[in-house]
């Protein structure tokens, strides 16, 4: 059973393989097409795709699955839509394939450039919601990448009917056949083995929580992109503009928790604590914002009894919330933030708040993150807010790219040369 | 024994990290002192480098390695002066690290660009040579990483020696001390325990055979750079200009045959394989190349008798020979030079010789390998001749960089952003 679940994938990635040498140079208007088409089927079919996410839907209520995880299961015809309009949003960018770049002539009369090609094979692992079925399909074939799929348990009937939807619409379009590949089987042991298939997978993306990716990371054989945790920093300097401070912490946190640039941790200087403090914790407690406070910061917030403060535990520090909650540390310089950054940042995005300039220049410089920001929130790290159209993710790996991804972060380049019988002396 | 070492291998590690959030952002004046120091020191510390290198020797000699091997691992006062003068050469070089790139205001004043940043902490596990370890390190400073140095036990005395002049000088200019690591134990098993080292080490770089690298590209837990093999093609055209074929084929494959950019099997199309292959073949001939050919092309060339011409066997095709020795094969069509390019080919060198307009156009298009040529030899494959600077190797793969990597490609970005207040609406 196994085994040919096992001889099953493999021929997917040979067919996938097969198929990304002939999509690395399809026209542009091909992959357009291929992208409406899907935009146009996913509403054309929605019955079906429906169908199927009430399958996935029934099961997980059978087994317990929480409200939250629930919400993001769920597919109506309203969220069809917004998929569909997403995916529009990608067939108008500009297709980064076929870029040139860094082209010269050498002194030997060679013509040389690097040419951006499509990675090749590029697979997800990813969890839970079935939109990144479409999200990450529709970017892999704008920029001319076979995708293999392999979501999670919970949305296989979703995943699978979506998979479907969009194998079809590409085809459709002139898209070469085995671009989209999906692994029907969830077996725990498949994703073993496709971790080993580095003769056909040029990179690998997952999307999910800390644990999926970190057991990817250290487990694939091929480049892996990890991203998407955010242990997210704002340091309010003592020479910071207390109503910008309190505006970028609030927002930081407040305007959307759940995501990874949310703010974790706020870090003020001991010198404006005191003023800063509880002007902040007013307006955070407003939203309903916990704070878990070290000893100064707690004795400042403490006399305020409408407020949820309470001292933080030492877990605290570098924690991820992805909720109402806020960890607060006062620091006695900035040397001191950036040794907390240092410690317990995960690489995403930090921000300083400061009207000094040397110490906006030295947090920019010193702080090894992802995105370093002065004066603003940390909210802004997206693709779309960053200008590059539609977002892959977020990767806090250096290698390859850094930040938000980007259609352009999918590609490589070849370098092309043309001569007239050069050779090397 | 093995606890302890590894216990100190992951001490090394950690200097390494913390030396390298200093190495960020120290002065290019700093890096470049540093590399002059090493350049002087290799020079004034010459006896005691040539004392560990003749141990190594000695040890070479009475395991019994080969002629070619031992070769490779003598140093002597006008090798040491070569290492010293590429050192000096790297110092010259422009520094990558500080450079902005795509910088903007965004509609909402934020203003955001990408500047570039070291990697980190770069981890090497090399073979044989003991001039890695300069090279090595000197790019690796000179881009602003801690360096990582795992050299073959062969070459143990050569590369502790001059990682120990590698350690002074850089830290005699103000480079952080950790900086530079040399692992002095050369137990497999530490190998294994580096591989696991995601958390210290950004990038791993592995010089050495086949064998060596696609172990290390299997197991390593983060990021690597795989390169060095090449089985390059040269496929003469119907349409080809025979003179500049003979001469491209003969550049390729003699003028330096140990190497990774040099032919390995000659494709030729059977409209002009009678007229071109016995003309080639005299050329390749006369410097000694054995031809290994397929029937076709052995039925054109057996009747030469002073040929060193045999019948290919099927392991031929994508064997990179490293030697006086090309497999030679008559393929009907462009498209079956293609395909066998597509089979048999390491993605690392390939080119056409004609003078087909449609011809150069498709195989630049089709051929997914780091360097495509038309009418050249694939020896111009180098950091050198591409006018890169410095090389740190030949990346195979698509991932951060491809074909030759210079000292950019040491390197990351991280995203800036100055703002005055921004919060996301």
């Amino acid at each position: 059973m196994l085994e040919k679940a096992i001889k099953d994938l493999e021929a997917q990635g040979k067919a996938a393989k097969a198929a990304s040498h002939r999509l690395a140079f399809i026209s542009t208007d091909i992959k357009n097409k291929a992208l409406n088409n899907i935009a146009e089927d996913l509403l054309a079919r929605k019955v079906e795709i429906l169908k199927a996410n009430k399958k996935d839907i029934a099961a997980a209520k059978t087994s317990g699955m929480n409200e939250a995880m629930l919400e993001r299961l769920i597919l109506n015809e309203s969220r069809l839509e917004g998929m569909a309009r997403d995916v529009r949003a990608v067939a108008v960018l500009p297709d980064p394939v076929g870029e040139v770049f860094d082209m010269r002539t050498l002194p030997n009369g060679l013509l040389l450039g690097r040419k951006r090609v499509p990675l090749g094979v590029i697979a997800t692992i990813y969890e839970s919601r079935p939109n990144v079925t479409v999200d990450i399909s529709v970017l892999c074939l704008k920029s001319g990448n076979a995708v293999i799929l392999r979501g999670g348990k919970e949305a296989v009937y979703s995943n699978r009917a979506l998979a479907g939807v969009i194998r079809d619409a590409a085809a459709r379009a002139g898209v070469p056949e085995g671009a989209v590949q999906f692994i029907d089987n969830t077996d725990r042991e498949l994703v073993d083995h496709l971790l080993k298939m580095n003769d056909v997978i040029d990179l690998l993306i997952p999307r999910g929580g800390v644990q999926l990716i970190d057991f990817i990371a250290r487990n694939a054989s091929m480049p892996v992109i990890t991203g998407g945790i955010g242990v997210c920093h704002t340091y309010v300097d003592k020479r910071a503009d207390i109503t910008k401070a309190v505006a970028i912490v609030f927002n930081a946190k407040v305007q959307r928790p759940t995501v990874c640039n949310a703010l974790d941790t706020v870090l003020v200087h001991s010198a404006i604590a005191a003023e800063f403090l509880p002007k902040m914790a007013k307006e955070l407690g407003k939203a309903g914002v916990e704070m878990r406070c070290d000893k100064e910061a707690l004795s400042l917030l403490r006399k305020e009894s409408q407020l949820n403060v309470k001292a933080a535990s030492r877990s605290d520090w570098g924690k991820e919330f992805l909720a109402l909650i806020a960890a607060v540390r006062v620091v006695d310089s900035l040397d001191e933030a950036l040794a907390h950054i240092e410690q317990y940042g995960s690489g995403h995005s930090e921000a300083i708040v400061t009207e000094d300039y040397n110490s906006a220049m030295r947090f920019l410089n010193e702080v090894d993150a992802a995105c370093v920001y002065v004066n603003a929130s940390t909210r802004f790290t997206d693709g779309g807010q960053f200008g590059l159209g539609a977002e892959v993710g977020i990767s806090t790996q250096k290698i390859h790219a850094r930040g938000p991804m980007g259609l352009k972060e999918l590609t490589s380049y070849k370098w092309i040369i043309f001569g007239n019988g050069q050779i090397r002396p």
